[in-house]
């Protein structure tokens, strides 16, 4: 299943008409070999083989262990040499002394790529890691092979039914997320898919000895499937270079860019992670910025800034309608949505009025923020709520609208589900009727009552299916919002 | 259930020993009418009639309606005068132009209190509310009454089997809520408890015609119950006094304040809510900190701040050790914890060797931030982590530990739910061995899969029953954990 639609994103690419060959041959091999595949079905090297079968990967695959005669239902090859022709794609998970044997046996078999999932070379800081990792690229490239790794998760690219962890989606979509760190795309891969952002590809590339950030970048920058970047880097080794690829991909697309090591001890971090050198934080600032491209401050804004992206057309300004719950509800509103740079102008005479013809008993509680309290108790809120949305996406005086219909509170008891259920229902169909972006508010599922977790997971899901931008509070949309309209006004 | 143990809040108080008798006497009523009380399941006027009754209210309850002879299973009054003695509290839910007759009928029978949850008072702004309110107090005055409102949700009071909302928890515990909003009162009591935080009393206090902030913040001040208090306030009347209270509650326990309308939009929006003047956010900020009293920037913080100061002796110093998942999330711990004001020493290298002599395979991970990746695929995480967090907790570098298990991680699928669990039990033994503090990131339980939420939710009760003040991000640990050492560096 593909997911293409993303309404914020340019449809046409300034960028080069095809993706960089070498790389798209190597995230689209006709078979992949497991060298280090285990028995073991806890173990990466048991994962490996178990993925491309249940991601449905199409080509050969070989898993590969001397000591083993059949990995997760297929039959195991006893050496690389053994496995049938053609052989593109190889995924190392030996220790690493055995890395240099492997590359050995790898020559002349045609192979296209060496994904060393294998660690503890350069990351180590030892002159024997360093050393080892340096000779491993050597002795690829001699053999015509490319190199991702070593340290890294690697490719996950669930259109050709490659991944690197049993929890992605199978499902792919328009984001690619380039990650120098393996368990930075476990997380974000996993936690992005559960709020309607799916990827064409994630590639986790960890010590980038040979193909790095910016041959990925490159790729990603002309590949058709990709229409918004996400990195995160700790370090590269050709700034200019990299300064110069980012800033082509920021004209083709939207970029978003999380640095790690940032401060002294996130430095301290990246060396003995990935060998990468961090530099000054001012320099990736500015580098960042004059690319054109967006910085992420964490993880969690990372998957916010995304959302917005994927799924809100760019608002034209920064005036934003609000709808929320309860008195105080609409105080906090009202002050994180402009403590985060958001205007909001007072409710247009006009739509107090439009609203008096149909609540006019409770249309006093017409205001920005629009407090739901009172129009709910007045008459359904699965009806009302909606219908205030409406009328603030129909007026001139918004450039967006928040609506946080305050789902928990309607969910007092289980009772209460279907006219949640009703008033999701309705939010979806103005949204659907109308041009305005739009965002929701569903507090997180993380509660203990199971009518109440579910609920709250199907109406978080059927929002994002029908292309509603989903957050957790009302300060994490404001500030992924404002993200997203300051990078359209800036260009 | 009561819930005392509060590691981090001084025993001793330097307040006036006996709480303030009249809000007392109000907060532990012998009998409560509901007048207004509704045969409507939905409507908050029969429930707080079912409240009573659930959360097991001793005294008596009298639903009032004469349209009705039996609500929640209990006999209906048809009048307040028919009410048996004695009365001590009236619960209006009736429409705003029936309380100058509740007022005129309750006169002489002796209550202590009246909260009006009846709105549409002084909060629509109009001379007829403003008016309407002004006789209610003047009536109730007159007749000796109290009154808590208008336009509020009024008393939860576990303890005493008084509640306004039915997600709310029977167990009690030492933090007060104060709040001038029923909504946001609504919103944090239920979270918070899901997070360990439990209440001695929460009170919506709303318009504040009567008793006022400066009140309920002198009685939390000598409540023997309260060791914490939380504030969500809009405005005041008396600024002053308030200053004075304020100073005086922060000097004998922890004070934490939410100020609602601190923006121009949020000032807007707290004219139209609770009737209060939001006041300039600088005068605001001083006064707060004059007082010696702790702000929080939003709900989210507040319930993080919460956690800090209810489970988290105050650490010595800003030093903290951090153990957390995968290289990217190390870096990206170390970023966050430092760019909130914590500092992170590197791991001593007396640490380093305890390590290497019960791992001498991957000791080389050793570091600050402790990288788990390694160790957990080394041996079992459920040993190894906690082993590296009771080094790091025994090491004279470190004011406090933070431990990130990346449980996610280890949730590939439910056959890893018992190493999940055995690891959080080793971590829990480890700090109850321990006097350094401690805290845990356990990621949000919002997850679409049945087993991982229950696990999720499972674990994070098991923890913070055990003590462990949990997070379900690094940086919003670490930055309620700053403000929870720098409040009791400027004491």
């Amino acid at each position: 299943m593909t997911d293409t639609a993303s309404p914020g994103i340019p449809t046409s690419s300034v960028a080069s008409p095809q993706p960089r060959q070498d790389i798209e041959a190597i995230l689209h091999p006709r078979s992949i070999a497991v060298v280090g595949a285990s028995t073991n079905p806890k173990k990466q090297g048991y994962i490996f083989v178990q993925l491309l079968k249940e991601f449905g990967f199409k080509g050969g695959i070989y898993p590969v262990n001397p000591k083993a005669s059949e990995i997760a239902g297929l039959k195991c090859y006893s050496s690389i040499k053994e496995v049938p022709r053609p052989l593109d794609y190889i995924i190392s998970a030996v220790p690493a002394p055995l890395v240099p044997q492997l590359m050995a046996e790898a020559q002349g078999m045609g192979v296209k790529a060496v994904h060393l999932f294998t660690g503890r070379l350069a990351e180590m800081g030892t002159d024997e890691g360093i050393r080892m990792q340096r000779e491993a690229v050597a002795a690829a490239r001699e053999g015509g092979m490319r190199v991702i790794g070593p340290n890294c998760m690697g490719v996950y690219n669930p259109g050709h039914g490659i991944s690197f962890r049993l929890n992605f989606p199978k499902r792919s979509g328009p984001v690619a997320f380039l990650s120098q760190s393996g368990g930075n795309a476990i997380e974000f891969v996993y936690r992005a898919s559960l709020r309607g952002v799916f990827f064409s590809k994630a590639i986790s590339y960890g010590n980038a000895s040979d193909l790095d950030e910016s041959d990925f970048l490159e790729y990603f920058t002309s590949d058709p499937e990709t229409r918004i970047i996400v990195c995160y880097i700790e370090g590269v080794k050709d700034g200019r270079r990299f300064l110069r690829v980012l800033s082509e991909a920021a004209r083709a697309k939207p970029v978003i860019v999380l640095k790690g090591g940032r401060t002294k001890a996130g430095a301290r971090a990246v060396a003995s992670h990935t060998a990468s050198l961090a530099g000054s934080d001012q320099i990736w600032e500015s580098l960042i910025k004059q690319a054109g491209a967006i910085r992420a401050g964490g993880m969690e804004e990372m998957a916010d800034m995304v959302v917005a992206f994927r799924y809100m057309e760019p608002p034209r300004g920064l005036r934003v309608g609000v709808i929320s719950g309860g008195g105080g509800g609409t105080v906090h509103s009202a002050d994180i949505c402009e403590a985060a740079g958001l205007h909001l102008p007072p409710l247009p005479d006009e739509v107090r009025h439009r609203f008096k013809a149909h609540l006019p008993d409770t249309w006093y509680a017409a205001s920005n923020p629009f407090d739901l309290s009172a129009i709910v108790s007045a008459s359904g809120g699965e009806l009302t709520i909606p219908l205030a949305a409406q009328f603030m996406a129909e007026s001139d005086a918004f450039d967006v609208v928040i609506v946080d219909p305050d789902l928990e509170f309607q969910f007092e008891s289980p009772d209460n589900q279907d006219q949640a259920r009703a008033l999701v229902e309705n939010l979806i169909r103005v949204k659907q009727s109308s041009k305005k972006p739009m965002a929701m508010i569903i507090r997180p599922g993380d509660v203990p009552e199971a009518w109440r977790w579910r609920t709250t997971m199907e109406l978080q899901r059927k929002a994002w299916e029908a292309g509603f931008p989903i957050y957790p509070t009302m300060g994490r949309a404001a500030r992924s919002i404002y993200s997203l309209i300051r990078h359209h006004q800036d260009r």
